[in-house]
This record gives structure tokens, C-alpha cells and sequence, in this order.
């Protein structure tokens, strides 16, 4: 692995929001320890499959560690990478929302992975977390979010009740806040549909307390790059716990939910299903994730990057859910953002 | 089907390159017949699929009519689409490399096919040509190209020549200028591939000769919107023959293939190494195709953009060829830009 001292040193300009000197090596340190932690609880809950890891360095500056399991008796494939990259550009998709950061050496750390369960009770899920430094700017950003194909709401609540606690021992605002950019940024656009029933999302959050994007899915366009409400202050150490709350709080999330549905019996109609379905992550991975488009700007390797891809995928003309299915309700209830906080089991026939 | 008279009038300054009154009409006209022509023909050439049409409207403007054919005895899946659409505002992309459309209304009609066989020894096949007025300027674009799992040289050879032919008829320039310009657009960056063996693909030809992207791919980037180069200056009338010209040249392209290859025996493997492949047509067509990326910009029908994926498609993290296979004889032979006009039996062993 790279030793952080590889990695140059940034400036920075306002001492309000400096960032601690070790800010790198312990972001990055913390990164892999959240990669380990999940790759251990994974296989344990896999039982068969094994993670296999590639070590790479990136050219430009850099490296990191991909893991990925196949054919495990879960998870048809698990895809859990840390990099660590610098470089001396960061592409015009981030200096657009960063001008300040033009012209100064860059550097980011995260750890992010998307698991694919074989079973079609099982959700799909997806984690990252990130920390930049350029030049006078530092932030840090990611998120976690739930697919599912057939959906219980008592799973989204229960994935949504974790993460807002998490939230809620370092501020009353952020889970309402990152959950609502959550469903407005994991957003199919021309599909008119969430990818799944959200989460946490957050980006470019130094402190100052300012919020780029709108929470509001109608004003996002309008909005990109504006400042459209606040925030309460914060120092980086703060911040830096939000981040370890919230990378910590992944597994009490996920895990009991693949444990209640491993076992459902499932047939061809579902199978069918769940592969059409995978087809969305992929148009919302390769059209508008910032994360894929910032490793492909960035001549990241590609097969990291790209490890988030499904196994398997169907693509269908015209698909339409028959009327009064569980696949209709998938869309009719779960592709559209509701208050999982608040749902109940009476609330609901399930 | 939408009448021609509901499509915008629109003006134009230079009377030198003005187009006909009557251009949007005879281009629309053409580009349905081509449609018609090529679906008959490949349900003949198939034998058991035949193509179902929707025709569909455009809320801001237009319609169109896809026409897809699904587990035909060749085609696993057949999208042929053809559309007529008109707005108000040209989407960034294209304003970049047409300043002089800022503020106009645009009008643009085309014809647009993928073919994906089922058998692993029959290519994959693309064809697009559109023509776009907006105030003062119009152009033609498009092209055609193939994409073989397991090649062979004398198709690409065929393909080629057959293209060239149709080229040469209007001016010995095209083929050399286009047939490169292909190479450099159907370019994975992130694969360092050509998404097959290429054919024509031209953009922004309106009469006055400018080459607005360079013919070498390593200038691409660097030369996106600029002058690079000159084609002889040529009058609506002659493009449109040239259009008329490549877009009848398709069928005697790529039938003779199909004929060829389709009977020839296949394993798993075959299939395996087919549906590992179709992913590299997801990825150009999400992240690079101007096609896909003008129609999800401008509100298009989605499931029309998107019927040129494929049926089924698999990713798989670290493929790698092994060494002297032919699948390894695809990536070292066929996926770099080639001279398939001067190809001859002799000059390789097939």
C-alpha cells in the first residue's frame, strides 16, 4: 500500500476551517478500516464466497485496493474498493463546484462498494465516502442507499431509522437534510424515478455550513452549484466523527435486512425482474454518478471504478409492471421519496 | 405519423448553402423509406421475428415511430427507429459546436438502428443518419459501423468496401476522412478500444468543407469544436445524395454477413465472451454516444434512445483474454484502427 507521506501537502488558507496536518492519514486510515471491517462481516455472512483483493497504483499519483467476491452463496457479486489518489487538475465537474480549489494539487480518499445479492428479496446496496483537499479547500462527501427489487417496507425503514441515528448524535439536521439530497441526487431523470429508497447523500461539506444543492428534487437543475440553504457550522474534527458515525452505521443497516430475506424462495419471474431492474443501476452509474465520471475524468482504473457494475443485466423495450403486482408496487410506492422515519407496520398492508 | 407542415419554418443567411424549401420534407421522406426498406429486409433475412411498431409524439414537439424485433431466428433484438422532433432551444452540447443555432428553433429528423444477433459469430451493427436545421444553419450527420465478438477479416474488409464504394461516388476524400472520424468517435477512453471495426461517421456537414473534429484520435480531445481540416465545398443537393447514397449502401454492408455467419455452431463460451462484450456497447452508449446523450438532453422518448441496448449483458471484473484465443485476436486485431480496404486474404492468416 502507499504510505500517506507519498501523498504532497496542500495550504490552506482560512484557519477556522483548517484541517488537522494528519487529516489525510487519518481520513485514509479510517477508510481502509471501514473497507476491512466490511469485507470481514461479508464473508462471515456469506459463509462461502471470499473477497479477493487487486493492489494498484494509479500513474498520475496514487493507488488503491479493490475487493471484490464472486458466486458467494449471497452475494452473486461484492464489489468493496479504498483509493488513494492524488494528482495535480482536478477535472472542470468539480472545479465548477469548487473554483477554488483551480490550480492547486489535489487529493481524495474513500472507500466505496456496491453489493449485488443473487436473491431478489435481497437489496442491492451501495456506500461511499470520500475526503478531498485542493489547495485552500477541503470537504468531505458520501452517502449510502437501498435497491430494492421486491421491497419491504419494514427493511427501508428499518435501513433509514440507522442511518438517522447515526445522524442524530451529530446533528438534528443532517438526516432530514442528506435524505432528502439523497433522493435528489440518486434521481433517473429520464426514467422519472428513484433508484431505490434512498439514504444519505452529502458532497462538498467543509464546515462552513453552506449547502450547495437544493434538497428539493423540481429546483435541482436550477439549482447545481448555488448555495440554497445552511447548515450549522462545524470544525473538521466534527465533521471527521459525522463521517465514522456514518461509515459505521452501514452494517447495522444492511446486515439484518440480508439475514430476514436470504432465504426467500424466489423463481424465474423474480430472477427476470431483479436483472431488468439492474439495468437502472447501470444507466445511473454510467450517465450521472459523480463518482463514476470522476474516476473516468481522472484516468482512474478502470476496472475499480467500473466494479460496481451488475454481474448480469436484462434490458427490455417497453417494459410495464402489470397493474396490482409487487412489481407495480415497487414503482407505484418504494421509486418515489417517502418519510421511512415515520412509517409503521399498521400504516401499510405488507 | 406527423405531417412535415407542423415542423417550424425556419430561416437561413447564406444564400449560398441555403437548403431547398422543401428539405425537411424530402429529407423526413427519405429517412422513413430507409426505414421501411431495412425492416423488410431483415424480417426476409430473419425469417421468424417480425417488428412490432409504436408510434409515439413528443410533448415539445415531433414524434417518431420505433419499430423493434425481439427472439427473431438471427435477431435476439432488432431496435430501427425513426423520428422527427422540433423545439426551441438546441441542448449545450450541440450549441458548443454550432454558436450560430444559439436562439433559433431547431428541427431535426433521422433514422437510427442497433442489431443485436444472437449467434457470437454475427456482428453487432449501428446505423444513424439525421439532419438538423436551426436558423441560419442545418447539417447532416451519421454513419455506420460494426462490431464483431469473433471477427473476420474479410467481413470488415466487405464492410468497408461497401461503404467506400457509396463514398466514391461522391467524392474519394469521404471515405479516407469519414472512416477515420469513425475510429475516433466509437473510441472507448476508459478501455483504450475501438468499440469494433468502425466504418463511416460524420457531423456538422454543411456544404462549407470544414472538418470541425480531427481524423487523429490522439488530437481528439484536444481539437473538440476546431477547424482541423477541409472537404471540398458542396451544395444541399449533393449531401443529401451522399446521405442517400451511404444509407442505401447498409444493407449490401452488413447482409452478406449475416448470411455468412449465422449458421456457424457456438458454445458457451461463445456466448459468454458475446454478453461480456455487449457490456463495452452499454458503456459507449451511456457515457460517449451524442445520439443517446442529445435524446435524454432534449426530453426524448426514453425507451426509444435506449432500445439499442442490448437484451442481456454481463460485466465481469479483471477479463482478461487468454493469450493467442480468439478473443485475444479481437482485442489485439480487431479493436485498433485497421486499413480494411487494402486487406486481402493473403496478408493474414484467417
Amino acid at each position: 500500500m502507499l504510505t500517506n507521506s507519498q501523498a504532497p501537502t496542500l495550504p490552506v488558507e482560512s484557519s477556522t476551517f483548517l484541517p488537522p496536518t494528519d487529516a489525510k492519514a487519518r481520513v485514509s486510515q479510517f477508510m481502509q478500516q471501514l473497507q476491512d471491517k466490511i469485507t470481514q462481516k461479508l464473508e462471515q455472512l456469506d459463509g462461502v464466497g471470499k473477497f479477493q483483493q487487486d493492489s494498484w497504483e494509479r500513474p498520475e499519483g496514487g493507488g488503491g485496493r479493490s475487493r471484490i467476491m464472486r458466486e458467494g452463496a449471497i452475494f452473486e457479486q461484492a464489489g468493496v474498493g479504498f483509493s488513494e489518489v492524488w494528482g495535480s487538475h482536478l477535472p472542470p465537474s468539480i472545479l465548477t463546484q469548487r473554483p477554488d480549489a483551480e490550480g492547486h494539487r489535489w487529493y481524495a480518499t474513500g472507500t466505496s462498494l456496491v453489493l449485488h445479492p443473487r436473491n431478489p428479496y435481497v437489496p442491492t446496496v451501495h456506500l461511499n465516502y470520500r475526503y478531498f483537499e485542493a489547495g485552500p479547500v477541503w470537504w468531505f462527501g458520501g452517502g449510502a442507499d437501498l435497491t430494492p427489487y421486491y421491497p419491504f417496507a419494514e427493511d427501508a425503514a428499518h435501513f433509514h431509522k440507522t442511518l438517522k441515528q447515526a445522524c442524530d448524535k451529530n446533528h438534528s439536521q443532517y438526516y432530514p437534510t442528506f435524505k432528502r439530497w439523497c433522493d435528489e441526487y440518486f434521481y433517473l431523470k429520464h426514467r422519472n424515478e428513484t433508484r431505490g429508497i434512498g439514504g444519505l447523500f452529502f458532497d462538498y461539506q467543509d464546515g462552513r455550513g453552506e449547502l450547495y444543492r437544493g434538497p428539493n428534487p423540481d429546483e435541482a437543475a436550477a439549482n447545481y452549484g448555488k448555495s440554497v440553504g445552511t447548515l450549522p457550522q462545524r470544525n473538521w474534527e466534527q465533521l471527521f466523527t459525522f463521517v465514522n458515525d456514518c461509515g459505521n452505521a452501514f452494517l447495522p443497516a444492511y446486515v439484518p435486512i440480508v439475514e430476514r430475506r436470504h432465504g426467500i424462495e424466489y423463481g424465474d419471474r423474480q430472477r427476470n425482474f431483479q436483472l431488468y431492474r439492474r439495468g437502472r443501476y447501470v444507466e445511473f452509474n454510467l450517465v450521472y454518478d459523480r463518482g463514476t465520471i470522476f474516476g473516468l475524468q481522472t484516468n482512474g482504473r478502470t476496472e475499480s471504478i467500473l466494479m460496481s457494475l451488475p454481474p448480469l443485466v436484462r434490458w427490455e423495450y417497453g417494459y410495464q409492471p402489470e397493474a396490482n403486482s409487487p412489481e407495480a408496487e415497487l414503482y407505484e410506492t418504494f421509486l418515489k421519496p417517502q418519510d421511512w422515519i415515520n412509517w409503521s407496520p399498521k400504516s401499510q398492508d405488507s
